[in-house]
C-alpha cells in the first residue's frame, strides 16, 4: 500500500554540529535501509528546499506510522502524508 | 528531468453530462498516451478524494508547460508543481 | 484499517429541489449501507454545520477510494483523510 | 456529549531529556485513567505524525475544559476542537 | 451551555430579490424568537461587514445544531463555533 | 462601545515559574478590575484551549489600546479585535 | 474616530454591463457624498488592483457599519476593518 | 509616491530590558524625524495590538526600501506593503 | 521603477468561446504594445499554469494602476505586485 | 532554463553579530560569483523588506538545487521556487 510522504527539515539553528551530524548520519543509513527493504520506494529532493518527496509502500497505516516515527529527524521536520492507490487511467502496472 | 504534478479536478456541476463524459474520455486517452511515451512516469489517485499524484519527466520547464496545458480538464483542475532531483541519501538509481 | 474521514457539503444554490432530495436519499441508504456493512464504523454531526467527521474502517487505500468516490454527494463535498493507527497510550481494544 | 479533539506534539527541542520522560509517563497515566472512566472514549495516533485524534465524552463544555488543560502535554500542544452530536444517517445507537 | 457562534451571510447574486426579502423575514423572526426563549443570548452586527457574533445557550451539542440548522439563512453562511465555560477570572456571575 | 477581542495565550517554555505566576497574578487582578468598571462586560473560557472570547465596553477606539496594551500578558498573547453594533434583529436591550 | 477599511471589488462576471454601471456610478456619488462631509478621510487606490484602501472617521462602530453596508458596492465587495487609535510616535496633530 | 506600510512588532521575550528600551528610543526619534521631513505621512496605532498602520511618500521603491530597513525595529518585525495612487472617485486633493 | 506583478488567469468556464478569443487576442497585442514600449520588461509563463510572472518599469505607482486595470483579462485575473529595487550584491547593471 | 526563486531572510536573533557578517560576506561573494557565470540571471531586493526576487538560469532541476542549498543564508531563508518557460505573448528574445 502506497503512501506519498512530505517532510520538511527544521533543524534547530542553535544545535551543535556534531549532534546535527550525527542525526543527518543515522537518519541516511536507516532511509537507505529502508529503500533496500522496499519499504522506501522513492525519495526525491525537491529542488532549492531542505526537503523531500518519498512514496512509501507499507504494509498498513500502522507500518507507516512505526517507519516515520522512527527517523532519526523526525522530531525536526514537518511531515505531510497522503493515501495513494490505483489511478483507473494507470497503465503502469506497479502505480497501485 | 522529473516534477511532482498534483492535480485537484474541480467540474462546474452545471456542465452536461455528455460533454464532461468527453473531456474525460479524452483526458484519458491523452494520459495514457503520455505515459506510453514515458513522459507521464507515474499516476497515482490520492485516496478520498478526486485527485491526483503524477510523476513526470520532461526534457525541460518548457515541455511540462505544453504537457500540462493540452490535458483536456486543465481548465478545470488546480494544479501544483514541484522540481524534483536526486536525493543525496537515495539508493534507487532512476530518482533522479 | 481506520481513516478519519471529514465532509463539509456545499450543495450549489441553483439546484433543483427534487434533485437535492434524490442525492440526499441515495446518500442516506448508502451510508446505511455501509454502516451495517461494518466499513463506516462511526458518523457524527459536527454541531452548527453541514459536515460530518466519520471513521472508516477499510482493507487498504483502494477500498477507501472506492467507498468515498461512490457517495452519491461525492461531487458537491470537501474532505479530507487522515490515516489512523493504535495509540501506544490507548486502552480500547478496537482503537486500533 | 462527545467532542473531537485533535492534539499536535511540540515539545520544544531543548528540553531536558528527563523533563520530557516525566512528561510523557504522567501523560500516558492520565489518558488512561480518563479513558478508564470512559471520557476519552476512542483515541487514536494519526499515521506519520506526532499526533492524535480523540473522541471525548463529557458533561458539558466546563468539563472538557478541565480535562483537557490537566494534561501533562497541555502547554505543549496545538488542539483544536469540534463539538459533535447525533448524525441522522448513523445507525449506530452509540454516536450520539 | 454557552458557545459563540459567528455568521457571514453570503447571499448568491443571482437570487431573486423577493426570495431574498422573504427568507431575512423569516429568519429575523426566527432570530427574535430563539432569544425571547433565552437560547440566543446575544447577537451582535460585526461593524463593516454582513456578519454576526453571537452567544448560543443550549442544553447540548444536538440542541446548538437543532437552533443553527433550521435558520433560514442557514445555506448561505459561513459559519463557525467555539464551545465557551466559566474563565477562571471572571466576575460576572452568568458568564458561564 | 462594543468590541469582540479574543486573546490566545502562549507563554515562553522556558519562561521561570515565579516569573509566570507573578505575571498570571496581576493579570487576573486586572481583569477583574476592568470588570467591576464596567470595561470588560463579559470573559468566557474557550473549552479545551489556553483562550478567551470577551467583550468589552469601551468609549472609543483609543481606550480600547490603552486597556489592552496594560494586559501584563499582552506580550505572550495572539489577539484579534472585532468592532461591534446593534444587530438589526436583536431584542436584547443591551446589545448595542 | 478613525478606521482603516480595505474593500476588494468582485463583480460578478454575468451581470449585466448597464447593472454594473448603475451601481459604480451611484457608488462614486455615494463615495464623494460621505468625503465632503468628512466621514471618509481618505481614499486610495492600491495599484495593480480593483481594489481601495480607505480612512473613515465616524462617530462609532454603529455610523461605520451605517456607512459600509450603504454602499452600492457592498454586496460584491470583500471588507476588511482595523480600529485606529493615536500612535505614541505620532507628530501629526490629526493622525488620532 | 505613497505606500501603505502594516507593521507589527514582535520583540524576541528574552531580550533585556535596556536593549529594547534603547531600540524603541532611537525608533521614535526616527519615525519622528521621518515625520518632520515628510517621508512618514501618517502613522496610527492599530487598536488592540503592538502594530501600525503608516503612510509613507516617497520618490521611489529605493527610497522606501531605505527608510524601512533603516528602522530600528526593522529585524524584528513583520512588514507588509501596499503600493497606492490615486482612486478616481477620492476629492482630496492630496490622495495621490 | 520596477515591480513584479505576477498574473493568475482564471476565465470562467461559461464564457462563450468567441468571447473569450477575443479579449485573449485583444490582452496579446496590449502585452506586446507595453513589451515594445519597454513598459513590460519580462513576461514568463509558470510552466504547468495559466499563469505569468512579469517584471514592469514604469514612472510610478499611477502608471502600473494604469498598465495593469487596462488588460482585457483584468477582470479574471488574481494579480498581486511586489515593488522592486537594488539589491546591494546585484553587478547587473541594470536590476534596479 | 529559468526558475523564479523568491528568498525571505530570517536571521535568529541571537546569533552572534561576527558570524552574521561572515556569513553575509560570503553571501555576498558567492551571489555576485554566480551572477558573474550568468547562473544568476537578476537578484532584486523587495522594497520594504529583508527578501530578494531571483531569476536562475540553470542547466536543469538539479543545478538549481546545488546553487541554492550551497548559499550561505540557505538554513536563514524560507524560499520559494517557480519553473519558467516561454510565454506565447513575450517579445523579449531571451524571455525563455
Amino acid at each position: 500500500m502506497l503512501f506519498k510522504v512530505e517532510m520538511k527539515v527544521n533543524i534547530p539553528h542553535d544545535m551543535p554540529a556534531d549532534v546535527i551530524a550525527d542525526i543527518k548520519a543515522r537518519e541516511k543509513a536507516y532511509a537507505q535501509e529502508l529503500q533496500t527493504q522496499g519499504k522506501w520506494r522513492h525519495l526525491w529532493r525537491v529542488a532549492g528546499s531542505y526537503a523531500n518527496v518519498s512514496i512509501f509502500d507499507v504494509a498498513d497505516n500502522a507500518e507507516l506510522q512505526d517507519l516515520i516515527s522512527a527517523l532519526p529527524l523526525f522530531p525536526y521536520m514537518d511531515i505531510s502524508v497522503a493515501p495513494l492507490c490505483r489511478h483507473p487511467s494507470s497503465i503502469h502496472l506497479d502505480d497501485r
